[in-house]
């Protein structure tokens, strides 16, 4: 059964709303807690983060960095999320995010991998039911889709 | 007579129909546009842009720079403008935003005066309600307002 981009919107957005980002000390581990579940169940990934390439989840905890980074890309999560359904609002950020991510030279295949983390993080520490996780796919599918045209626009390494 | 989150919300976002992001020639050029009008009303802001301080429109409209820099900023615009009913959300991309222009070292009372700037823009090239006017300048003292409290909480100049 297909969804709606509203339903997929409302879907999402309401999957985040116990992972709210925010000043106070439960939002920054909203995103902390992120980078814990990522360098803990994707060690191969923390190449790409500079001096933290050996990083445990205890030393993410304790790294005012990840507590910078990890609102930043809760931030990004809630964006893209609530604007889903301005489709072309939603396509610049995606190419923006591209845009500011050019200097990391990421593989281009972890544009789509990143939502099977994010989901990920969402049902290690909350309720994510198999409908949110569903719209999240399906909103990553197409993340990932402006992901690889812009680069390919762009003259960048991308998937076919 | 008050308007409401939702009315604020759907008054911006439909003020920027007509400003769309987008990779096409007249979506560019609506962000470009946006330094056109910005530079030619208030050049003594172009302190601000290293390189560009005697920058005309015309330098501005030839330029790749301003191309890029519009699509980013219009995004951004769309972007404030379609999370403002997820108030933490709206905060927490407002603070990022502070946080990214750190850097400029920016006269903080500029933050507000950048809604004159803009619903200067969206009035000369297009149709504005004054209604729709009365949205953003809404919403630009709620982000002015949250502008204000981050610059504070991060030791950095601000209006009192």
């Amino acid at each position: 059964m297909s969804m709606t981009r509203e339903e997929i919107r409302d879907l999402c957005v309401k999957s985040l709303e116990e992972k709210m980002v925010g000043t106070k000390e439960k939002n920054v581990d909203n995103g902390n807690g992120f980078y814990r579940y990522f360098f803990t169940n994707f060690p191969d990934l923390r190449v790409y983060f500079k001096g933290a390439e050996k990083f445990t989840a205890e030393d993410v905890k304790k790294s005012e960095r990840f507590d910078k980074q990890g609102q930043r890309i809760l931030l990004a999560c809630h964006l893209i999320a609530n604007v889903y359904t301005n489709e072309e609002v939603f396509k610049a950020y995606v190419r923006e995010t591209i845009n500011r991510h050019r200097i990391y030279k990421m593989d281009p295949a972890l544009w789509m991998a990143f939502w099977t983390v994010f989901t990920g993080y969402l049902g290690s520490t909350g309720s994510l039911t198999d409908q949110q996780k569903a719209a999240w796919m399906e909103l990553g599918k197409e993340f990932n889709a402006e992901c690889q045209e812009h680069l390919k626009n762009s003259n960048l390494p991308y998937v076919h």
